[in-house]
């Protein structure tokens, strides 16, 4: 079994496709990073919950993609916010098409997101699709607030981490996946256990995302490897070395972090300072996906194989 | 009769701040402008139409102040955009908070209005209502895009201009007044005559502020006079002077319009040759007023007087 159903994806790409058909300044812009090779990750989620239950695909894609176009909103607002370049490889969109274009496509994209719940044929249903994604917006918007006062604060708990990821990464993959499980008119029981399996997979997402850029490949994440060093960012494994190095250390690690004009020997030596908290790290998303797993038991073997898998490749993926 | 309803205002105002209660840099950025004063009259126009025919106030005020986060929402990014200092006299969102924190507490307003939609109770309701305002949302950005391409282009006609502003102002006029209708179960008739009304004052509404900065008072209207002549806008009254004037005073008016050293002596100038223009421009919303109000002529005499004097306020306002 491929992890990723072709068809269903290029599915969800036509359906994407219907929001933004418009050829102009303000569509162009929208378009530009929405069709630059996402993992479309987040409707895919949807379409998997929702088909433990149900085939009406119909029903499901114009919820499904809402999460897409409100995850395409939120990078390009964040890459005015945060000045950075480039994404997947191409030039972000305000570099592209100036600020006010690109504040305004993710203006545009955040609206057909709602068009999109209201294409919902059921209104109860839409109904109650409207309350998770309002609410996933709102904490995006909080979450991300929180990451960028982290930057310029010194004292940062573990918890406050979790607190701030669970808002900026994970409501957009429990959003997904609650919604899946309304349109697929899950129990009670049902929809809480999806609710605990998208939890871990969210936080394993943004932990990974953490990990990669220590460890991974610079090609594939498109970014250079330590970026977060340079920047400061205080990520799980940052915390973690702060709390549990020895004096030595830490202070090391200290005159790198944040610094932008390190060498890439320093980052080099921080990673190297950082080890045991990468494993730490790999710890704590090896834990968390497999009770993700578990709580998945409740449904067909065979219907849950690629929610399974999905758990998996967000810990295990390379990009 | 006031026409503002001092005590629904602040019922108004007691629902809004629901929406944005917590206190921190993020809640407080997108508090600045929400409570500087603005006139309150998208939430007080669905108030107002849900009236004319049901009374649970209850039932309105969520729905009437999404709009009212709405329109604040897309104050805060079109001051990023247009690069303004000074809002209803204060500083805008961006300078005051830096620009990443003006685009975040705009995505937290959008946010909040789509969760108030989501706090109507009857779910169908909520459905219809989600349509009306994420389609307005849609014609926003279509209408801000036109108007930033405006700048750019040379020919302009007079319908490019009225589509335009039916997205960019009309809109959120238009939804508001479809909401209350919703809202109150109005008849298709009803609905369709509160259309007409709406896309009337709607239009009304931005030409009158195009009037107010040629001739208005610039304390009242927060911002000095011939503002859009020095920005080069072309409003109904450029257009139509552009269209209409002998050569001599068209050119003499393009060598002042979007000259943003042009001194005050240079703006009085332009203004006086745009005098027929404005008197075009009297004439379109006296006729729109006249029309607008008749299209009420179907409701309880009574119950649609605030409306009317609405509809006359919205021409003759100095602010």
């Amino acid at each position: 079994m491929e992890i990723f159903d072709k068809e269903l994806l290029s599915k969800i790409d036509n359906e994407l496709n219907k929001y933004v058909e418009k050829d102009n300044t303000l569509y162009n812009a929208s378009k530009h990073l929405l069709f630059a090779g996402g993992k479309r990750i987040r409707p895919y989620l949807a379409t998997l919950t929702y088909m433990l239950k149900k085939d009406n695909l119909d029903e499901i894609l114009p919820p499904a993609v809402a999460v897409e176009l409100i995850h395409n909103y939120t990078l390009i607002h964040d890459d005015i916010m945060d000045n950075d370049d480039e994404r997947r490889g191409r030039t972000t969109v305000h570099v592209e098409y100036g600020e006010p274009i690109a504040i305004l496509a993710g203006d545009l994209l955040y609206a057909k997101a709602f068009e999109a719940i209201s294409n919902i044929k059921d209104p109860k249903k839409a109904h109650e699709v409207l309350k998770a994604l309002s609410k996933a917006c709102v904490e995006v918007c909080e979450g991300q607030a929180m990451d960028m006062e982290f930057e310029d604060r010194d004292k940062i708990s573990l918890d406050d981490y979790f607190e701030m990821i669970s808002k900026k990464t994970g409501a957009l993959i429990i959003a997904p996946i609650e919604i899946g499980a309304i349109m697929a008119e899950c129990t009670d029981e049902e929809r809480n256990a999806l609710y605990e399996y998208a939890k871990r997979i969210g936080m394993t997402f943004q932990i990974q995302d953490d990990v990669l850029d220590l460890i991974g490949d610079n090609k594939k994440i498109g970014k250079p490897v330590g970026s977060d060093i340079r920047e400061g960012k205080k990520t799980v494994i940052v915390l973690h070395a702060l709390e549990n190095l020895p004096n030595n250390k830490k202070e090391r690690l200290l005159k790198i972090l944040g610094n932008n004009n390190a060498t890439d020997e320093e980052i080099k030596e921080a990673i190297d300072i950082l080890g045991d908290s990468i494993n730490y790290a790999k710890n704590i998303m090896k834990n968390a996906t497999e009770e993700a797993k578990n709580y998945l038991k409740i449904f067909d073997a065979e219907k849950r194989k690629r929610l399974e898998a999905i758990a998996d490749f967000i810990m295990d993926r390379v990009y």
